[in-house]
């Protein structure tokens, strides 16, 4: 069948459709997406909900010299496609493949490459700036943002910025009262109560009309005012009748909206009137997440990132958990907490809108006063878990590894220098697989490492983990760090019965004599594998199983130290710069240690997306690579 | 003569005080604190105006068990003189005296320690959540925090989470128009225009009064209305009269204000009413940094921390550099990037906050246009920097080291990934003596080390620094990091002819025989220093400015390892674990070097305030501990 997408190479190729055309095209692309993520696995919801949005800014605006920027980007597939990414679209998140997110190197149309969230308005303001100095006054730079993304810090600073600046800067605001979760907090409520209140619209309307304004849809009704009666009348609307606040207003930006975000008659004409607008301004468009697949629209949490799914009846294919299967190490997390938490009453669960992708929403629906979800907001999160703990309670703060990073200051600064029990549980450490380079959580043993402190460790496996969260509510633990890797755990029978871990203890896996393997967290099972097949090379190799990081355990590292191995290999999924292998060189050098140590870890430069398997080997961190560093001389 | 303040050794001293003698007590802590920090210097502008504020909370709140956060922790001076440390108040800032912000291992009245900015409304938050959850509904927990910190993302973050909350928190909105340097963006404009509507205020009274309010300062004149009644007024005072919109109503806090912070009668009684109000309030106070001392009063900036100057008078005693002394590494700063700007018209010089402190304020007056003081807000300057360096200009983004932690997720993700050439410049690197644990900038070189395409380097002198900003905006350099302390630099003449460093380049300062010292920047003073002590003692110790931790100078280190040296030392003024010296072990590792070194470097707990002299020593990083490490054997 003949379709207008297999023509759209370019935004170019929009910009002589009619509205009824840009509208098929929508159906097109939704059906695209939907097709494609059925078997190849993305952000769904997202990406459904902005496909009206896309063809009206690539149609009303000049991309790419216009600037557009999608915060975060996992809503940017439909941008993709018509950006002459469409034949590759499939490829989207495999190796070698299209990234899940805008990037700068992947296409002049990514204006500014995203992932973690709330950056898109500091970005687009700096690049207005510079079109500024540069001597264009004309260029648009957009940053598209979910409201969601609207609550985490930066975002406010860039609005705060921006509102005084005169830049030509035009933020989408895209509300769909979703952040992953279910969006929270007082702009969310702002929100709403803003686009609830219809006699607002609908004077708002009558006052864009008069102004000569096109939202009429064709009535031709255009009366010319003053701009002191549009003044008087925009102020009236938006402080006697609606009487709500508004934040953008009050940090200087031009407002306008709410509109339909679907409607693409409205879209394309409001974006046309902004186009030429100069100056900081909001447009507030109200859209559906997972708009044109009914249980994406039902339930957008779950499809936020189904896995794979019917494209026709949207049912998943992976149900949940199966009881043959080992489960996530985030659910163990998840069972645990409430257990811990029903022994202990101080403990008490906060994530930064990550509930259910932490699986904190298990504690959350038992124990609601108990779990705190604070929105996008990790700075907060980490602030406030201290002041919880500055109280008498025991915070598990669960954060994604790479999130974290937006936490660090807080951690050192709040948490660390007034040594408060705030267990941290970074979810998603090491290498994530298919979001890539954004999202991998590699760095966080190397930038925890050297907080004084700290305890920091990393399970093997479930029974480790839920024995590490065990030991973390202990009395007098102080600060405490457990990362942990996203995806699958070791046990099928994982529910053991929790124990205390002596902090900073390792124990040995395996005896050997030729080479010692250390290994922190998840890794140490491929060490296990690894030592088992150099045997059958003759090779005797000791496995250590280090569990801390900080404090390491120096007793077990000086008997390593005199044990008299060839060669000692360490091995984690972090950074090899500053990490694990890293902390055991310091002792070692310390001690005067010369046996020769290999490290293996994450080598340094920034790992793309793919395969968790694919990444380990290219890593230099799975098991073969273990194997070859015991048989390298 | 006796005073009040003589009497004052708890909050509970001042419960029984009438409000002339609290206006009379305001005047003595003033006087006291301008005696005391004249010869003893600190934080003066700050403190200077929230003297009333502190002795009306004290007064009105329950205080320790109320729960009372200082953002930043510098306007706390006159709280730390009414709660029990009056006499040790002249020990401030000296080593084993009193810290300049509040700790909480100081005092129970310190609630929360503070430093870095924008921390309070969330440590309150958590510590409100606390209360409730232990079922205390009445306790109250206040955040005082500036007009400036307010623009921090984390203060937002915590606000949009608290205006849902139905905790019992106080936000204090202390409004002065300072943050350091003058406050910047949309939220100060919208905040001058809430406080000068005169209008509003006058009907704001009146509104209150009808609720039986007293801010009529006993006129006695009250009347009970239905709340209907104050709601509709409110709502009209609000919006129709104002016609400003406000942020704080936005996100769900009532908001009470704006007062005059320096009228004890107003703060007392309207502290009254906000006492027994349940839920998230925000209290918007009006005062006068520096207020008491005219000079203060006058340039905030200035005399945000003056220095020594004469208690009567106020004239500084020292004022600006001396010809026969070397500058500040800070005004060299700015006196380059200026003769750089003028050359390669892409550079650009952004700052949160920090225009005078880092000495962009040079460029600003000659360059006002390329010149960007982007308010508290370090994770936007970093992002806004990638923005501006996305198209195409050249962003020197000045940040204290201990102050870019802040903006750590953003280097990574904004700049590093997409490997933009922006120029970060860390000043304020290594201790820093007085201000103590929050604001040492000791963890950079081990934060930064591991991201991948990240240059950084240290001069260890005024030329060295020139020398490498002249490098960093030289073509093609990518991301750029440039670390220097606080304080003085090494050479009077310090106007050399800029000339390009090889990046990953070190240098050879004295040759030697016996053992090599690496060292990283300013302390590259310190080991020569020691070399010829060395020498005295007939060690001959060789010195190498390795200049760059990133890339390493490969090259030196193989020759380094091959030359037979006893030992090596690195030394460096930043953490020991995951900085230079491990930096250093790594590649030995790599290449099998077996030379055994030693590792000099701050410690791993948080470092005290004191003079630099008395910290570099504790920390084993002066010429002494190098000698020392030098002959042990």
């Amino acid at each position: 069948m003949d379709t207008l997408l297999q023509n759209i190479n370019t935004p170019q190729d929009l910009k002589n459709l009619d509205i009824q055309s840009l509208c098929r095209l929508s159906a097109e692309i939704r059906q695209y997406i939907i097709e494609t993520l059925a078997s190849h696995p993305g952000h769904l919801a997202s990406s459904l909900g902005t496909v009206e949005l896309t063809l009206a800014l690539h149609r009303v605006f000049n991309t790419p010299d216009d600037k557009l920027v999608w915060d975060v980007g996992h809503q940017a597939y439909a941008h993709k496609i018509i950006t002459g990414r469409r034949l590759q679209f499939p490829t989207i998140r495999t190796y070698g493949g299209l990234s899940g997110f805008p990037r700068m190197d992947e296409s002049p149309y990514d204006a500014f490459g995203t992932g973690h969230s709330s950056t898109s308005i500091s970005a687009a303001l700096g690049m207005a700036m510079a079109s500024k100095l540069q001597g264009n006054e004309s260029r648009q730079h957009i940053a598209v943002i979910g409201d969601g993304s609207m609550t985490g810090g930066e975002a406010f600073e860039a609005l705060n910025n921006a509102g005084v600046s005169k830049a030509n800067i035009l933020v989408v605001l895209n509300d769909n009262g979703i952040s992953i979760d279910k969006a929270v907090g007082g702009l969310s409520r702002n929100l709403t109560r803003i686009t609830s209140s219809r006699r607002y619209n609908a004077l708002k309307e009558r006052v864009w009309n008069m102004l000569g304004g096109g939202t009429d849809k064709g009535k031709g009704r255009r009366r010319h005012r003053r701009v002191g009666v549009y003044q008087y009348l925009t102020f009236m609307a938006k402080t006697a009748l609606l009487g709500e606040p508004n934040l953008f207003e009050a940090l200087g930006f031009r407002y306008f909206g709410p509109i339909d975000g679907h409607d693409m008659d409205e879209l394309v004409s409001t974006l046309e009137k902004l186009r030429d607008l100069k100056g900081p301004k909001v447009l507030h468009i109200v859209t559906k997440k997972g708009k044109g697949l009914r249980s994406a629209e039902q339930n957008p949490v779950v499809y936020h990132a189904p896995g794979p799914f019917d494209a026709t009846t949207g049912l998943r294919q992976t149900s949940g958990h199966q009881e043959s299967q080992p489960p996530k190490y985030q659910d163990v997390f998840g069972h645990t907490i409430i257990e811990l938490a029903e022994r202990n009453p101080r403990i008490v669960g906060i994530t930064p809108a990550m509930l259910t992708g932490c699986s904190l929403n298990m504690m959350k629906d038992v124990m609601p006063d108990r779990t705190f979800d604070v929105g996008i907001a990790e700075q907060h999160a980490v602030t406030f878990s201290a002041g919880l703990a500055a109280q008498g309670l025991l915070p598990f703060c669960n954060i994604y590894s790479s999130f974290m990073q937006r936490a660090f200051d807080q951690i050192i600064h709040d948490v660390a220098l007034q040594h408060l029990p705030v267990v941290m549980c970074l979810d998603r450490a090491g290498l994530v697989g298919d979001d890539g380079a954004t999202h991998h959580g590699v760095f966080d043993i190397a930038y925890l490492r050297f907080i004084p402190g700290l305890t920091i460790c990393a399970p093997m496996d479930d029974h480790e983990l839920r024995n590490l969260m065990f030991t973390s509510q202990l009395p007098d633990q102080g600060p405490f760090v457990i990362r942990y890797p996203r995806g699958q755990a070791v046990n099928v029978d994982w529910h053991n019965e929790m124990e205390a871990v002596p902090i900073g203890k390792g124990r040995r896996l395996v005896d050997g004599t030729d080479v010692a393997i250390l290994s922190l967290g998840h890794p140490g099972n491929d060490a296990l594998v690894a030592a088992r097949q150099l045997s059958e090379y003759g090779i005797s190799a000791a496995v250590y199983d280090m569990r801390f990081v900080k404090p390491l355990d120096t007793d077990l590292l000086d008997s390593v130290a005199h044990h008299g191995f060839r060669r000692i290999i360490t091995v984690e999924d972090g950074v090899r710069q500053g990490g694990f292998g890293s902390a055991v060189l310091e002792y070692f050098a310390q001690i005067g240690c010369s046996t020769p140590v290999t490290i293996l870890g994450i080598p340094d430069h920034f790992i793309t997306h793919g395969s968790l398997s694919q990444l380990h080997k290219d890593c230099g961190i799975d098991a073969e690579s273990i194997i070859a560093a015991a048989l390298a001389n």
